[in-house]
């Protein structure tokens, strides 16, 4: 077995962890039972080179130790999943020496209550998530993935550029379907779930009162909504796919479609990433 | 090219049509709009000996043609989704002289109400369905798919026959987890969305207040609940897996575990199966 | 906890087993390894009334007795996948007393060797499929899932049914697409792998040599041509759906398009289903 | 309709394109035809501040037009996917005066030939990856994804750091099981199909022929074998998830399990990510 790097090589950066931790904790001290059901996932980054060149294992600490601390932190309760996600990346950086920095992402699936010990959920579905990197300090992001959200009108799409591969027609009138990915960096000024609970209200209001001339200016009004009901949030990122809702052409068979009947086409989809954030001073 | 069949074989069941129609229809008569979200599978059996043996498709009606018909018939309204798949599936039966029998299978997926014209779902999830198959007369089955339950008590496993290969230890306090498949063969009396609403009801009750010896008798109380629940319900089939929620041993780490942290396992998985009806006098 | 049933309801058919369960067994008998990649799944019926009435286990065999059942059945080799499958399904039913018939899937992934220890194949992909239903006797199913077959040319879709609903054009030359399932029920009269591999063989080169006038034809013809492939093969049960390849208009952007450029469709698809059979007596 | 943005507001990095633009080109001035099967991904960046805040749309290329320009491209054949990705980039920021960047990100499946025009493939399985960011100059990046290595023997993992969080064993043999994702930034000098095959054989080899001491160190193996197989590759970043195939204990059963019988597990994983770049002088 030869060693490593060979002249002329290196190794950039890197990171290794546990991903897909799948741990559920009840909280039973009341006769009404609550839970938290999450996914977690681990990165830790350091001084790895020696394993990378030589297999030398001395640095590493193995990612079945990081799944086993997932589940012994979760006997102390949960938390938030921000807190809980700070928790887990400090003690990776503060115990395992090699460790630099540590990145601990969570997604919270949430369960509807439908008796004192009994919850019900769509399999899939909304989820909220949590992800802390630690690296001496605690930098925090919150967000919400597969939300769907539709409008079946309020919603234009006119006036785009056009050039010789143009053949989509403009509309006044039009389904709008997007499913959102949300994420804001932020400093908790106080509650988390509180702040979880604005943001997505403010995203769902946003949404569905914004008079939309384009998927992108639809976007950038929900960043902003979201940024002015969460204060300690400084940036959201948002992805917002156009699920296209394409008006099924009833024409051959003698009917009109004035907005009622719609294709739901799966591929291929716009894709619309933006960023809204505070002006810097 | 030869023709078929070669001495010695023949052509046995078949059956054709079209999968994964995706009709979005949006009830814009009044300033609140609404809307049903349907995915529908259409398949028609009849005399197609010619088609598979020659080639010939003199009476094959295209796949594409039973999607047309799929969205024109949505301008005229969904009304229930039973009611849709039945309009459906007479049509090709009435029509198409060599179609025998027709089969629809209509899949509902349920959005939240967040604005007079918007709605919000989590992707994925749960779903309702509605299945006619006409041959000269209607058969109805309504259901519920990929539906979560969990109790994060009320649940035992204990006194299962060992042998050899057994290592499950006993339990008298588990979580009890499955994602519910239910279908039943029905005729409607009254309102197709007032029957599904209480079968939905019976099901989500029925999981809650059962104190369970095994998933098994879980399954046969949901079955007879939503048989009560529905009287035009005859017969009620039922998939439960068996979602396995592990207790993780935390005792190498001094920790005790008294019901609070599982592992959420994927695979493998119970799968428990079941059918409850009506005694035939 | 009242007892079931309640007067006027009774149970009906009902099974149980445990789905996806994982195995992988290394061959490392010579320098040269090998490996057998499985995912198992297992479903006995018998007398279950106790436990669906009352949460009587006593006759209930643990699916995870069932999993460990597997795991140690591996350790004494696979063989064939098809003998696999019966040796667990004799088992279940000759040393289980409740248990009448056991039903045992056992689908395969092949991996290509890359060294004398080393496979390499793509994630998902083709799964070679054998199920054994033993009730006393062993009743054999062999099959192919998630194969996908692909002609450029040499298939017509012409001289179809029409009506109000219609508007596909006939093809003289289309793209012909599919992702194939075969299962066959057989009486092994010798080696079940030289057996599969016949069958495998057959099939693609059917799909490659049929020129097609319908998908039903490409369907029968694959049919009989395993049949003939495999002596002990009763009759074959094929799912093909038709992977729609659209030609792309490009006549707006002033290009022909003889046959080069094609979208290639999810959803909806067409579903042929369709069983070919040796002739009874 | 208010404009945005709101005092204290700005709109940060964003983007937009159309993904899963699905085409398959057909090669047929040959009697023995060929194919290309891509999936398509456009992202376009630039002077897009006026559709963000007022929904004013001239600057934007729809995505409807991304898509018809990649059939179009499709018509005068594809070349390698380097090739094809490169032409679409500068065609949008060269004819869309907005589009300051273009990333095209295109995906291959291959398909093996079964005739003159017939072709076959498992579904999902491994793909090729080319993307092309074009700003006035191209930066090319090739890869792999979705290949499955698995290694019976030839790998360790001991000597790891410990803590009071540690349950895992030592062991002196494993199986090594990945799922490869690799990418490499390059400049073509030559052929980008001979290249892609240079390196995927180079990946597949060390990974065969590496004696595993941890899985980073396979994955340095790996990069740095893949930058001496292309000479044009600057950087490889890998991503290697450990698909875990745990010894399954079958000493309850009074058996041993030498290195035979092993469970594939699914979650969680090990997820091992690494960059190997050649040393900048």
């Amino acid at each position: 077995m030869r060693d490593f790097p060979s002249p002329g090589f290196e190794l950039g950066p890197n990171a290794y962890g546990k991903s897909g931790i799948r741990v559920v904790r009840v909280m039973r001290d009341a006769p009404r039972h609550d839970l938290r059901d999450l996914t977690v996932h681990t990165s830790l980054t350091g001084r790895f080179d020696a394993v990378h060149h030589r297999g030398d294992n001395t640095a590493v600490l193995p990612t079945d130790t990081q799944k086993n601390t997932v589940y012994a932190f979760a006997r102390e309760g949960i938390g938030t999943p921000e807190a809980f996600a700070e928790r887990l990346a400090r003690h990776f950086v503060d115990t395992a020496g090699p460790v630099e920095t540590a990145r601990v992402r969570v997604e919270e699936q949430t369960w509807t209550r439908t008796g004192d010990h009994s919850f019900a959920r769509g399999s899939g579905g909304e989820m909220r998530t949590a992800e802390v990197t630690y690296d001496g300090e605690a930098h925090v992001t919150a967000g919400i993935e597969h939300l769907l959200l539709l409008n079946t009108t309020g919603s234009e799409f006119n006036g785009f550029l056009t050039d010789a591969y143009t053949t989509l027609p403009e509309t006044d009138d039009r389904v709008l379907a997007t499913e959102v990915a949300a994420a804001w960096d932020y400093t908790a000024t106080g509650d988390c779930d509180r702040d979880f609970a604005r943001a997505r209200a403010a995203l769902t209001e946003a949404f569905a009162d914004t008079y939309s001339l384009s998927l992108q200016q639809t976007l950038y009004a929900v960043g902003e909504r979201i940024l002015k009901a969460v204060p300690g949030a400084r940036e959201v990122r948002l992805t917002m796919p156009n699920r296209h809702h394409h008006l099924f052409d009833l024409a051959p068979f003698g009917l009109d479609n004035p907005g009622l009947v719609f294709h739901a086409a799966d591929r291929p989809y716009g894709l619309i990433e933006g960023t809204v954030r505070r002006e810097r001073p």
